[in-house]
This record gives C-alpha cells, sequence and structure tokens, in this order.
C-alpha cells in the first residue's frame, strides 16, 4: 500500500500518517514508536526546553533507524533556539505551526530538511506555499489544543486547500483510524495528521490520569476556550468553567491569560490534575474506548484503509 | 452505480445524495430537479403555509414522477398542520428536525411513509433510533443555518453516530461534490445531505442577490450567531455585526431574538436584502465558483465519486 503516496514518497515513510507534535504527550518515546511502525513520528519541542529537546532526538535516533520530524510552535519563547538544535542535530522533518514560515522555511531547507506547516485558512496555505515549504498540514477547528480563529472544519479545510494549492496536504482533527485516512484522501488529501489518538496511546509522555480521562469525552464533550484571540480546544473542568464564566462577564483578552497563567497545560496533561489544569483534547477523543499501543493504532490504520477502499469500490 | 446502496435502495434513488430542506431554496423546482436525476428533493417546508405547501407538492407531483421528500422542523409553529398535509399527500418521505421524533414517527409509518431524522450528537440519535425512524441524517457544525449546541464536527460527529447505531446514516455539513460523497461513505456513512450546493444553484427558490453573494463566502467566511442558545451559521453582514455587538454587551437570549425578530432569512435569502437579512449557508460556500444547475451538480456527484474511488484504489 502507498507506493504512490507522494507524502510517503516525500518523507520517506510506509503510511501517511503523521503524528501531532503535541505538547506534554510527544516525546520520544511516542515518536519513535510512530516512525518505527511506518508512519512519521513527531517531537513536540512547544513543551521543551532546548537541551531537553536535544536528548530526546538523541533516543529516537537510538530506538529508530526511520525518519522523524520536530514541531516548532514559532510563537513559543524558546522557538530559536529548538530551531536551532533540529539544524545541528540534522532532524530530518520540520513542522512549523502558530507563525510565519517565511523566516525559517529557506534556513531548513540549505540544512536538508523536509519542511511542512501548519494552517487553518486559505490565505496562510498560499503564505506558506509562497515560502516554500514541501507540504501543507490543515488542521480543522475540531481538533485539539490550539486552534484556527475561523473555525473551518477539516472537512471543509481539506476541500479548500486542496482546491487553492498543490502542495502535498495533510489533513488534520477528527482523525483516528484507517476510515478516515480514506476519506481524507479521498477529499484529496496526501495524508493525514493524527494528534488526540497518539495523545491516548501507551506511548504518549502524558500522565495516565491524563489518558484514562479522555475515555469520557464521549460523554463530557470538548469545549473551545477562547474564542476569537486564542482558541483551544480542550476537555470541560473547573478550569475551564472559570475561564468561560471570565469570558461571559466581559474580561478583556488580558485578564483571561492573566487567569490562566502559565503551566496548566502540564499541570493537566502531565501532572494529571483534572479540575484545575488544561487537558487539551480533539472532539474525535469521543469514539476512543481504551489507552492503546501505537502498534495497535498503526495496524488499525492499515486495515482499516484497506477494508474502506474495497467496501467503496462495490458501490461502483 | 449505488445498486448495493442501502439508503438508495430505502427510498428508491439512484444516488445516494438527499437535498436539504432548506427555508426559502427548497421549494418545488428544486426538490423536483434533484429526484429527476437521481437523488431525494426536498421541500423545506420551515418556509411555507400549509396550502402553500400543499400546492408545491402538486408542482414536484407534476415534474417528476421519482419519490421526494418534505423536511418539517418539529419546533415550528405551523409543523402539525404541515405534517398532516404530508400524510394526506402521500409523501413518499418525511425528515423531521430540530424536535422529538418521537410524536410523529409512527403516525408517519402507518402511511407508508419513511422518516429521516436530523440530529447533532449521539444522544438525539440514540432517541431517535428508539423512536424508530428509518434513517438518520447527522449534520456537523460547518452546516449552514440552525446547528446544534455541541458543534461538533461532521467528521467527527459521523464517525460517533456511525457507531452508536446501525440505523441507514446520512451525513450532513460541508459536502458539495463526489468528493465529499466519497469521504462520507468511507466514514462508514450511507449518503449525503447537501443544502448549501443546492442553494446556490439555478433551481433554488433563494434571491439571485443572495446566490451571487454565496460566491463570495470565499472571502467572507460564515460565523455562527447565537451560539448557546440557537447557533446558527450565516453569511456576516451588518445584521450579524449587530447581533454580535448585543451578544458581547451580554444581552440574554430573550434580548438577542427580539433584536433578530421574525422575517429576518426571509428578508435576506428571498428578497435579497444582503445587509439587514439573515443570509444562511455552510462553511462549504468558500468552495463556489458559480450558480450551477442542478444536473451540472448530480453529474458531478456522480463522475467525482467514481474518479475518487479508482483513485484510491491505486493506493493499494
Amino acid at each position: 500500500m502507498f507506493h504512490n503516496n507522494r507524502l510517503c514518497n516525500l518523507l520517506g515513510i510506509q503510511q501517511p500518517v503523521i503524528q501531532g507534535g503535541m505538547v506534554w504527550c510527544s516525546g520520544w518515546r511516542l515518536a519513535s514508536a510512530v516512525s518505527e511502525h511506518g508512519g512519521l513520528g513527531i517531537l513536540g519541542a512547544g513543551s521543551m526546553t532546548p537541551d531537553f529537546l536535544r536528548e530526546q532526538i538523541g533516543k529516537v535516533r537510538t530506538a529508530t533507524r526511520s525518519p522523524f520530524g520536530v514541531n516548532v510552535p514559532l510563537l513559543f519563547s524558546k522557538a530559536e533556539e529548538c530551531m536551532q538544535v533540529c539544524i545541528e542535530e540534522h532532524v530530518p522533518v520540520l513542522i512549523t505551526s502558530a507563525g510565519s514560515p517565511a523566516k525559517w522555511t529557506a534556513k531548513a531547507h540549505e540544512h536538508g530538511m523536509k519542511v511542512g506547516h501548519v494552517v487553518a485558512n486559505v490565505k496562510f496555505a498560499e503564505k506558506a506555499e509562497a515560502a516554500g515549504v514541501d507540504f501543507l498540514i490543515c488542521e480543522g477547528v475540531e481538533a485539539g489544543g490550539h486552534n484556527g480563529l475561523e473555525e473551518l472544519s477539516t472537512l471543509v479545510l481539506t476541500q479548500l486547500v486542496r482546491k487553492a494549492t498543490p502542495l502535498p496536504l495533510v489533513s488534520a482533527g477528527g482523525y483516528a483510524d484507517g476510515k478516515g485516512l480514506a476519506a481524507a484522501l479521498a477529499l484529496g488529501a496526501d495524508g493525514i495528521q493524527v494528534g488526540s489518538r497518539f495523545a491516548c496511546s501507551i506511548e504518549s509522555s502524558a500522565s495516565d490520569i491524563y489518558k484514562n480521562h479522555l475515555l469520557k469525552v464521549g460523554t463530557l464533550g470538548t469545549v473551545l476556550t477562547s474564542r476569537g484571540w486564542g482558541p483551544t480546544r480542550v476537555v470541560p473542568n473547573t478550569f475551564v468553567n472559570e475561564l468561560q464564566g471570565l469570558e461571559r462577564k466581559g474580561a478583556s483578552p488580558e485578564e483571561q491569560r492573566e487567569f490562566i497563567g502559565t503551566g496548566r497545560s502540564r499541570r493537566g496533561m502531565l501532572e494529571g490534575d483534572l479540575e484545575h489544569g488544561e487537558l487539551e483534547i480533539g472532539q474525535i477523543a469521543g469514539l476512543f474506548t481504551g489507552v492503546a499501543s501505537v502498534a495497535e493504532i498503526m495496524e488499525q490504520f492499515r486495515t482499516d484503509f484497506l477494508e474502506t477502499v474495497q467496501r467503496l469500490t462495490q458501490e461502483l
């Protein structure tokens, strides 16, 4: 399968599945397991110091010889230093998000890296294409964590971006198995990025308390906080109720930021504080019935995809 | 194509495409054209008097011998009378929305009608199944007009509802061509409901001013107004700015309802008042480059679907 898939050929992977570079979840264990099973594992630099990132890159290399990548949110305070680490360590794939790709793409290319950029609307997709990125990741409003202001759904965003640019395209937000992979490829994407399903995997570096709590998302749902200035999809809890209370009272973004403070996602996702921490996750977690291993998840992508395409051919 | 599709077999149609029953758009011209081209045309009773609905049913029957349906929003003030008209006129398919399907499903079945119900979350899907409906339509947050409170995307909602119930399932919100149809079937749906693309068709009974304005949605985007009490997806304009100003000031739902008043969607969609009317439409309108005929739209579903499935088989 996927021998003619241009995302697989571009990145040197066996399945067109990129693991999301999520804060607190995407350490070396998760990244190396995904890469070892044929996808593209990603270290999430957004919750790492530059030294820790360098150490994690070393551990990925010890665990697998397959390609992997690093996600650097460009608005992250340590973005510049993390980027320097990626260059020095000859990381095969760089994924940039939350900022302009113009600054780093050429430099990353000089050092032989492939560059992908995450976008949430057509305008940024066109800008990223102009900046020379190798592929695009378009992420819809159902995705976990930080989101675009436009709140375009993955289904619609993928079709809009596919029409706007010929670049290899990765669809993100709402995918957890091979049926979703087939749907994304039907829409014209070349692959998918999967976050929540891997956040809730055995190899995820997040707290087991957080991972087990995600199995209740089918009942609890998710909410998008900080609409209009920094939309973030999370599991509702006391922290979210308090934040939404401030929003309803008309608190300014500055006042809301002050209430959120620093370390909220660490508190929720790494330390397992289910009430006062920030529990980032996508809507698709409502589908999860267990914490799965990367091997199981990757196998399901393959078998579900095969079954799905065979099922679709029966409609012809 | 679609010979083994259970939605097609249930409804007696050739393509698993149901036209949305939209206010001001879905009169006899649109409904009969969709049915005549192999989909299921739907009259939208939500903007009709019972007498007008009866007349429209007669006109559909004159224009086509193919099956068609009527959508009745159950919270609509004339729902009961419209339902009576559907029964007396032996309408083949009834689609209920915005209310409980428990009241009407058995009665509609007694009169030989097939019944579908529109849901926006898993709980209502299970309730509709318990009420005995023949099929479900699950509609995501990217859809135009009235939306569920949970704001689940079509991609996620379809997977959740598919897992929760074995009923024939129609996915709605974000679809406009055969690539989308293939994506929906990949996710396990049996067909799609298409609103916006048909709202922006030659046969749509909406104002040409409204239809031509929809071609700017790629730039203007859409917004979801009345979040939390009656989410409605529309094109932004003066009316929406004023409504959102009230929301920001903390106006109660009652105060917002009073500002909206009656006849807003008529003013926007039928009378073409682009500034002070309500212009309901889905996010997918961002893809439209022209007002198309139903024949073109239906042909694109067929050819795109075929091409898409053939393209997917090349990934195996």
